[in-house]
């Protein structure tokens, strides 16, 4: 998303992991940014310290499990926003990270598993679709050196597709196989089919597919290079000093 | 959507115009959800006093531009919520139809243009997304009868594109054509490009394209049957009771 | 295929199996064919006597397996072609009718499981293109009636994929997928994955998908009507009578 | 394609213009070759001597086209073998070309304006398919920094199809379009409509569609990366010998 012409001061951002491939990546869209000033970049090793003395005021933190908490301590007692997009948070890291910001009442954390704008809306969408059809399926399509099927992202739809059924009252869809080659009808996620193809030549590929009586509804997302990414950070740094607290989840800094 | 579970009444809904296309689709519709009670249909040149003599509460419209005024000031008069999908309605007509219902605080009446569920989810959906993406282009494609193209639909969804567009800042997108063949790039409505397939064995399909840089994001809609727009009808009567006034179009209805 | 202009005498066609949906259909098209006369149709219990007695030179079955060898039998003694749609021919029942021919070196007998011409060109395009792609897989997606998955179409597609990779030399595609749940990565068959989504709204499609470095390859069939078989049946009516002997599968008539 | 599986000594070739994108691409291809060895490369203003020297027996041309026919001239003359990417070729350079190879009869050349297998493969089916279907379209979508539309490979697709479908005796498909937008249906190249799509997030990719009563059938070419047109480069060094004289469009190199 484009930035926003503004007269206002560029909000100062520094950079943790700048040499990872996503940190690279940060690195360049945040000099990119007219409304940024990349302010300070840690490496593996650095002092954090740089980033106080460069008086930052968001770090984005792509580095490591091992760590991000390290850095998120060192981020809120310093009374800096932060954007997280590290792995590895689990329910007791969340809560520690909430303790943290209770006595903070300002400020903002971020943490997103996916900054890939269009995999996000994706779900949202197949969220609120959910619940108008009689079934969905879901494929993903993925380069063949991908080790896993079917895709973490793909199985978080389906089983957001899952809930938003269950809500409706509606129970699993009806399915009249009764024979075939084991495996063809996919992966079961709650009820909801999972279709895991690989191939050279894809990249990151889900598409969702509706159905009912004479009618299909189909949201597909096509990533082919991790610069997608780079507008969900941005969003990330330009929302997360007007949102206190901890947020989960890019999904709920779009407004949708 | 299925009809929630109740052990309250049926509603008793009558149908004008049951031997049109639609109309013929929409009685078979009513008969066989467990919720609603077919009580009356009144075909062309039938008293409209069949509607009532059966106690109806909600009328269905499916007749013809130059009925439908006059069987709403026969549905309003009577107390009767009313859901239409008869062509024809402009702003002269709108606004007489407010006025009649501005004396009545209870009753409901809905106009929709569109009943299908897929293709009123579509379009929201592309308002939803379009301010997150740099351009974006709508594909639809029909059997090779169709006379107009674009498609009212396809229109619509770029309209709805560019004033989203507009409310988030974004100018036209860029495009670096410099040369080549008039046509090629599609029609232009309101600066979003719109291209129109026509092939027989086709039906009615609308495929809603966005870029940024790395992903593409893509809503497509395959209608194949006018049983699809059913359940929207359904869905309609279903609320129009507990929704005073007037609504125009299903996408108010949907509670997205 | 439209009929080529001719100033001959139209083809005189004898339907067996009037009655059925295919054959129903059959009898429409054959009356509309510019180039051919509908001369007697032959339901069950009638004699297929009235064939020769209105001269007919073509028969088309589409009747039962337990009535088709009887019908061939009558028309190859009767020395007319024919053209079959029925079910049920083994490596049996094709011995038989091979060893009726070989006395009647003038008469044609196709016999197509399938007349779908995209279905059949879909199928030729895979066995074409497998030996330049890396990997292929198939998803074949069918309304939620269908009682076997995968289709017969896609098997069949995936075993003659499996076959020309093998003849190019070609060994199974690499996988690299070591964990995940079970049933993602579709059905295998010789080595190729197929995979079978199942939902209203949708009627009889089928993707093959191709992949190198770099690029995909994809051929897609969508069945909405058997209309579409129509083409087909026709075209083999029109060259049967210069293919003598038998011929199994209507790819060989496509001249490809 | 894999390599065959082969105990012959590896054929001996040289890139010409290894420094610019493609060549480069190649230079890697070549060495990764198990049936090739890369014995020189010639930039721009190095000596042609260092292709004999080396004793090459089939050379790569993705030089300009200022360059190219001094080269080819230089590898006439010295009895190699050449493969062709350049662009720039005329009536009059093949003419040219044809009559230096008049007296070398052992000598293969080819030009291939495109060496993407999938580009080519799918306007081989384009052709194949065309005579079968009422109607054809194409669509082609890419990056937003294209400067014209259509596509060249599109463009040359449709008339590939118009000529097939004046072969089989089919005019212009029917077009019932009778108001609109100007534009939306698209681009008329010999009576086949072409529609260009252009948004950032997209690469190159082709979509061809053919329509008949009741089926559609839909060749789609995803094209990612330059690294696809290698099977394709090294196809044509592995066939250019035995194929002797000169040789217009790697589809000719297929065997189909």
């Amino acid at each position: 998303m484009t930035a926003p012409a503004s007269s206002e001061a560029p909000i100062r951002v520094a950079v943790l992991g700048p040499d990872g491939r996503m940190g690279a990546q940060t690195v360049r869209a945040v000099e990119a940014a007219a409304d940024m000033e990349l302010v300070a970049t840690v490496g593996s090793g650095d002092s954090l310290s740089a980033v106080t003395d460069a008086k930052a005021t968001v770090v984005i933190d792509f580095t490591r499990p091992d760590a991000v908490m390290d850095n998120l301590r060192f981020a809120v007692d310093a009374g800096l926003h932060a954007v997280v997009g590290t792995t590895g948070f689990d329910d007791e890291r969340i809560a520690t990270l909430s303790g943290w910001l209770a006595g903070k009442p300002d400020l903002g954390v971020l943490i997103a598993p996916n900054f890939a704008l269009g995999a996000v809306l994706a779900m949202r969408f197949a969220q609120q679709a959910a619940r108008f059809y009689d079934a969905a399926e879901v494929i993903e399509l993925h380069h063949n050196r991908k080790a896993d099927a079917p895709s973490g992202t793909a199985a978080h739809t389906a089983r957001l597709i899952a809930l938003a059924r269950a809500d409706a009252g509606r129970g699993p869809a009806a399915d009249a196989t009764t024979s075939g080659i084991e495996g063809a009808r996919g992966a079961d996620v709650d009820d909801v089919r999972v279709h895991s193809v690989r191939l050279p030549g894809l990249v990151a590929h889900e598409e969702i597919l509706f159905g009912a009586e004479g009618e299909t509804l189909t949201i597909r997302h096509d990533s082919l290079d991790r610069v997608s990414f780079m507008p969900g950070v941005l969003l990330g740094v330009r929302t997360v000093g007007s949102r206190p607290g901890l947020t989960v989840g890019l999904e709920n800094v779009l407004d949708l």
